[in-house]
């Protein structure tokens, strides 16, 4: 369903991540913040595509609902908020998409998709494994809408190609995917 | 309470945009989303500052909202939702930006502030002398929320300099505001 070309080894990743919840968390809302920015600048590169405007609206406002629930879970633990040095996985997804349309509106859709899946899957791992009955069940209550969410830019990048070409890409970037998580990285994060 | 520096001319501007209130709404909902994604790119920007961000995720979210509901305006009345030119005001605004920072941070913010209070004069006009109960009533309810936007922003400002160098600041941009509105564009537009 996520299209997601591996799955996570959980005795490296969860492992990492475990002994850096804290910082995992900030990393967290930074993630909400930037699924937000990469819907708003979606919406105001096709304008005139009104399905896919209006599922932005409502992506970034539920991204930014999150934001603000990672930030209160923050407060309540009393950790501070601060800028974070980005793990590669944004960027090297980002080098993937093609320049010329409409080849590059469906590779923005299907890199923001995976990188929903992706959050999906780790939200998945983390609810089911974290010995913190707060932060398994807040993983778990956004769960769901991650996994919408990929459905949705996998469906809208179908308006710019057709459905045979859109599952191409779509393989081809997942499978790119599934690379730079393979290499990994030494910072504990969401998508490391 | 605005701080702008020049009411508009009801009879130049009102005169204009009433022969064409289709496109004018038509802008308005570009407006609401542009308005979005300024306050998006500035929690971008400066992350760290919380209060800013806690804004800024409140105006995004509330700016969008809007965008939805003039685009259910624009359904109702089977209006086609379209990319538009967009008027100079906006664009020679943006070019008063000082780019090094704390400039730039202060810049962004009042003009952004600026803009909203240009937009909460030009909805007092509309709401007072269209003849259109739904969309008088609507420019209403609108009012209120770009009156507490402008306040919202020029306070931040103060996040990076003293009030007193903010003030003088906001003195400056809003002559230079006036200047542009005075100046005009034969567009019909919210900030023609």
């Amino acid at each position: 369903m996520l299209h997601l070309h591996s799955t996570t080894d959980p005795s490296r990743w969860l492992t990492h991540v475990r002994q850096h919840l804290d910082e995992l968390l900030i990393d967290h809302a930074h993630c909400e913040r930037k699924a937000a920015s990469t819907a708003m600048s979606l919406m105001n590169s096709y304008v005139e595509d009104r399905e896919l405007c209006d599922e932005m609206q409502r992506i970034v406002i539920e991204e930014l609902e999150h934001y603000a629930q990672v930030l209160a879970l923050l407060d309540r633990r009393a950790i501070a908020f601060r800028r974070l040095k980005p793990g590669p996985y944004g960027r090297e997804l980002n080098r993937l998409v093609r320049p010329a349309e409409p080849h590059r509106a469906i590779d923005r859709l299907l890199v923001a998709g995976l990188i929903e899946a992706r959050s999906c899957e780790r939200f998945d791992l983390l609810r089911h494994h974290v010995d913190d009955s707060e932060l398994a069940e807040f993983y778990g209550s956004l769960f769901e809408s991650e996994a919408r969410h990929h459905t949705t830019y996998v469906r809208l990048a179908e308006h710019f190609q057709t459905r045979d070409a859109v599952r191409e890409r779509l393989r081809e970037l997942a499978s790119a995917e599934a690379g730079i998580i393979a290499v990994g990285s030494p910072l504990p994060r969401m998508h490391s």
